[in-house]
C-alpha cells in the first residue's frame, strides 16, 4: 500500500485552472494533488540572436520554486544571486519538452516563454510544470491564431510528463514527496500523445534497475500521461 | 471620475484568503482588486548574527514579482543574478513595517521571514504585501502561542498600508496601475491601528505638493487602512 | 539639550566647496558638520535606452561610502560584488530628487550622473548628498549653457534635503550620528525652494508618530532647507 | 555508413592513460576517439555540511571544457562568472553516476572530488568523463586502502557511460561530433557492470522514438559499456 | 622639455595631509601634483583564516578610483559587480609593498587594512597610494604603541614608490597623465629607505628597453623616493 | 646545491609539443620540467570595441589552473563565480608580453586569444605560458599567412619568459615549486630575442635586494631565455 492509499498505477487528482492570472497570453494553475504550479506563456515579438534571419520562432522555459513552497524554507535564488543546478536542469528540460511538439517555422519569428513557478510542492513539480505548460502554450497560440498572426497550427500534438519510481520494490506512478524521498529509483518521462517518447530521465542513486524495470516504469508513465492528456483536452475545451 | 469608476476615497475590494498554501506557518493570498500577492510566514529557530545572545527575535521580508505578474514580461531576477533596487527597497520597507508592531523580546530567539510573491500586479503591490504580511505573521505567531513556544503575544497592534496619489489634481486612494502610471504624486502610508504612522514614503517625480497636499493624502490613507484593518480582523477570525 | 549642544531647530555648520576636484563638469565637497560628501556631476552625450528618440535628457545618481567613512570599517561593495539595499535605496532617492527640479526637454539628449561618495560620515549623508548634488548639477548646467549646448535653463528651482527626528520626545533638526542612533523616529525631507515637497521618507522602527508629529518634523525641515538654499546660493553665486 | 566509417555498434578507440598528472590521488586521460578528458580524483579529509556526524563520505564531480576544446572558441566560464546550465547538468550527472557504485559508509568521512576537464571535444564528453572518472576514483581508493585509511573496498562495481542516437533512421553507438549534430535523438546511458542501469537521459528535440527505439538504444549501450569495462579493467590492471 | 616644464629628474610637488578624516586609526590625503589619494588605515582585532594560531598579524590593501577621478567618467566597480584586473593588480601591489617593511610578529594578531581611494587622478595613483599608505600605517601603529597594544615597533623602515618612464627617448621621473599616455615604457619602483628594492614592475608595451635603460630608470626612482621619504618623515613629525 | 640538483644557472628540461589539440589555429603543450601548460591560439575575425575602425588587430590571453594542477586541490574559479586577482594579473601579463612583439597593423582586424591552461604546476607557470604562447601564436599566424589573410609577418621577434630568485643567498634560474616556496625574492623577466626587456616583475615580500641583485637576476634570465628561444625555434621548425 502506498502512503497516500493509491494503487501503484493511480495518479493523484489532476486539476488545470486556465486564465488563473490575467496579463499573460496563456495562464494556468496546474495541480497534481498538492503540487501546484502557476504557468504563464508570454509571447514576445523578438527571437534569440542565434535564430535571427531564419524565419523561425522559439519556445523556452524558466522554473522557480517560491521559497516556502516546500516543508522548510529554501533560500530565494534571486537573493543568492544565482540559479541552482537543479533549477537550470529542470527549466532546460521543460523547454526541450515543449519544443519537441512545436513547429518553429509555423510559429514564425517570435518567442514564447513559459514561466513555471511552483506555489506549493509535493513531488513531481517538473512533470506538473511540463503538463501545464502545454496548456498555457496552447492558449497563447490560440490567441495568435485568433488574431491571424499565426495561420497554420504549430502545436498539433500534446506533450505531458509524469514521474515513476520503485518504492519498496514496487513500480509506482506519480510519486508524492513522501514516496519520492524514500524511493529507490526515480524516473521522469515526457511523452507525446500517440505513443512517442520525448524525454526519459531515469536516475538510480540508491538502487539500480534493469531493462525490465525501465520498461515497467515506462508503461506506468503511459497510463499516467493518458490521464494528463485527457485533463489537458478538457482544460482547453 | 476615476478610470475604475471609484470615488476618490474608495478602496478596491479587499480579499484575504488564509491558508492558501499548506507548508508555511502562516500563508495568505491577499488581493487589492486585481493585485494578488501570496505571502507566507516561515518560522525558523535561528536568528541573524547581529542578534546573537540578545534574547530577541527578528522579522524580515523578501519580495518578488513573478515575471509575468505584469502587462509585459519582466526578466526574472534569479536569472539576471541580482535583485533590483526597487525590489530591495520594497522588501526593506515590508520588514521595517512589520517590525514596527512586533515585540522582539516576546518573540524570543527565532526569525520569521515574510515572503511576498506577487502573482498578479495592478498597482499597490507593496501595500497589499504589507497588509497581507500582518495576517501571515499573526497566523504564525498564533501557532507559536498554541504550541507554548511564545507565551506573551508579541503582536498586539495591527499594521496596514495603502497608496494614495494626486490624479488630475484630485487626491485619490488606492491607485490601480492605470491611475498610478499617470498620477502626479505617489505616496505609500504604513499606518498602525489606533492612529500612529509607521512609515511615509511620498514621492513627486512629476509634480510636487505642499503641506496641505500631504495631509490630504494622509487622511485618505487613514480611511483606507481602517478598511484594511477590518479585513485583517475578519481574516484571522 | 542635544548631545552637540545645538537647539532643536539648529542645523550643523554647512560648508559647500566648489571645484573640489578638477575633471568633472561639476564638483563639490559638501559638509554638514562632520559629514563630508564629494559630489561630482559628469555630463555624457548619451542617454539610457528607454529615452532614445524622445528628445529628452536624464539625471541619475550613484552613492557610495568609502569603507572607513564610518566609526568601524565597512566592507567595500566593489569587493563584495554588489551594492547593498541601503546604497541602492539612497541613490534612487538622490536621482529622483534632482529629476524633480530638472526640465528634461530643456536639458536635451544628454545624461548627467551625480556621483556622491561619502568621505566621512556623521549622520545625514543622503541629505548632504542631495543638497550638494544640486550645486554640482548647477555648475555642470552652467557649463553647458556657457558653451551654448543648452539654451534655456533646465534647472530653475533649488532642491535640498535634511533629516529630522524625535529624540527624547523632542523633534530635532539635522541629526548627527549619535542622535540618529538613539532617535525614536527618523525622517528625511526633500524640499523645493518655494514651499513644495519633493519627497518624504519617514520611518519609525522604534516608536511611531501621529499626524501632528509628522507636521512638526516637516516644519523643522523647512527651517533647515532654507538654511541650505542660502548656502547653495552662496556657493554658486 | 557512418561518417567515421564505423559500423552502427562500433565504439571509437578507447584509450585510458593513468597517472597523466602527478599531484592528484587519481589521474587519468581518457580518450574516446578524438574526445580527450583529463580526470583527477582529489581526496580531502572533510565532508560537506549536510553529512556531518553521519560517518559517511561523499563523491562529487566538477566538469569544464577548455575554451578551445571545440571547433570554435567558447567563452571561459570563470571569466563570465558563472557555469552554464549545461555544465551544471553534466557535473551533477557525473557525481550521481559515481555515487551509484560507491559505498559511502565504507569510504568513511572524506570527500573525493572528480574534476573532469575536457582538453579536446568530439562528441560524448560526458560519457568519456564518467568512464574515466571511475578509473581515477579506483586509483584514489586504491591509495586510501594501501595506506590503511579505508579497510573495506567501497567500490566493488564498475560504472561506465556511452551515448547512443538515431542517425538517418539507424540506431548508432558512441556518436562523434558530426553524427551528434545531425542525429534525430540523443541518449546517454550510464550502466553498471553486471547489467543494471544507473542513469538514462534520452532526449528527442528533433524526432521522437517509441519503446522499441529506446530498447534498441539501450542494447547498443550495453555493447559499448562492455568495451569500456574491459578498457577500465586493463587500465587499473 | 617635459609637458609640465619639469626637468627629467624632478618630482611633482608632494603633499601629505595627515588626519584628513577622523574615524580611521590612520588617515592621510597624499598628493603627487594633481593626483590625490585618500588613504585610511583601519585596525581590526582579527586576522585572516590562514594566519590563525601563528601569533602574527597581517597588512592588506584595497584600492579604488572614484568614477570621476579621471578625465572621463569610468563606471563604478560596485555597480558593475566586480573589481577590474587593474584594480586587483594594484591593491595586491600595495599590500605586498607595505608587508615588505612590517614585522608581523611584532604587530601581533591583528589586521591593518589600507584603503586607498583615488579622489583625483593625474598619473601615478598607485605610487602615491603606496607612499601615503606608509604614513597612514605609521600613524595607526603609533596609536597601537601609545595604547600599549604593541610594544616593539613593527615598522622600522620606510617604503615609498614612484613611476619612471622613457618619454621621447629620455628617462623621466614621476610621470603625469599626459606623459604616461605617450611614454614608450612605464616602470613602477617600490624602494625601501636605505637602498633596497621591494618591487619592480616595468612594462614596455610600445617600445622595449635594455639593461642600461632599466638601470637609468632605477636611478631616477632613487632620487624620487628620497624626496618622498623626506615628505613622509615631515608628515609623521 | 639546489633541491633539484641543478646548477644556479641551469634551466629545467624544456619541451614544446606542437599541435597537442586539433581544433585551435595554434596549439602547444609546453613543459618546463614538471610544469605543463596547454596553450591554444584562437583566431577570430572580430576585434574588441575600442579598436573598431582603426585597421588594427588585437592579441589577448586568458589563464587558468585546473583545480588539481597543484599539490592540494584549489577551488574552481568558474564555480566560485570569479577569477582571482592572481589569475587576472597573470593573464594581463601574458597578453602584454605577446603584444610587445606583434605588429597590430600587419595582423589586420582580427583577434587572437591565447588560452593558457595549466595541467600540472611545479613553479613558473606564467613564464612557461608566455614562452609557449609565442609558439602557439606563431603557428596561428603561419596559418593566416598560408591562407593569404595576412601578407606581411606581424611577428618578427621571439618573446620568452623565465623566473629567477634568490635562494639561500644565491641567485638561481627557473625556480621549481620547492625553491619558489622558500626563496627570498622572486622575479619574472619577459625578454625579447636580441637583448631587450619587455617586462620585469620583481617582488621581495620576505627579503629585499639592491641594484646589483637585480642585475644578477636579469643576467640569469638572459641565459634562460636564450635556452627557450632555441626550443621555440626548434618547435616551429
Amino acid at each position: 500500500m502506498r502512503p497516500s492509499g493509491r494503487t501503484p498505477d493511480e495518479m493523484r487528482p489532476i486539476e488545470i485552472i486556465t486564465n488563473f492570472t490575467k496579463h499573460a497570453e496563456g495562464s494556468v494553475l496546474v495541480c497534481f494533488g498538492d503540487t501546484k504550479v502557476l504557468v504563464t506563456a508570454s509571447v514576445e515579438e523578438r527571437i534569440p540572436p542565434f535564430l535571427r534571419g531564419k524565419g523561425e520562432g522559439w519556445v523556452t522555459a524558466e522554473y522557480s520554486m517560491l521559497p516556502r513552497a516546500t516543508h522548510t524554507r529554501g533560500s530565494r535564488e534571486a537573493a543568492k544571486g544565482k540559479q541552482s543546478g537543479r533549477t537550470q536542469e529542470i527549466q532546460r528540460l521543460i523547454g526541450r519538452s515543449l519544443r519537441a511538439v512545436t513547429d518553429m517555422k509555423k510559429l514564425g519569428e517570435r518567442q514564447i516563454t513559459l514561466d513555471c513557478d511552483v506555489l506549493q510542492a509535493d513531488g513531481g513539480t517538473r512533470t506538473a510544470a511540463i503538463s501545464g505548460a502545454w496548456v498555457a502554450l496552447r492558449l497563447a497560440i490560440n490567441g495568435l491564431m485568433a488574431k491571424g498572426l499565426v495561420t497554420e497550427d504549430p502545436l498539433t500534438r500534446k506533450v505531458a510528463a509524469v514521474s515513476c519510481g520503485i518504492a519498496n520494490g514496487v513500480p509506482v506512478l506519480d510519486l508524492d514527496y513522501i514516496e519520492d524521498s524514500s524511493a529507490d529509483a526515480d524516473a521522469n518521462f515526457v511523452l507525446i500523445e500517440g505513443g512517442h517518447i520525448a524525454e526519459v530521465q531515469a536516475t538510480a542513486e540508491g538502487a539500480t534497475y534493469d531493462e525490465e524495470g525501465l520498461l515497467r516504469l515506462l508503461r506506468l508513465a503511459r497510463i499516467g500521461c493518458d490521464r494528463i492528456f485527457a485533463a489537458q483536452a478538457k482544460a482547453v475545451g
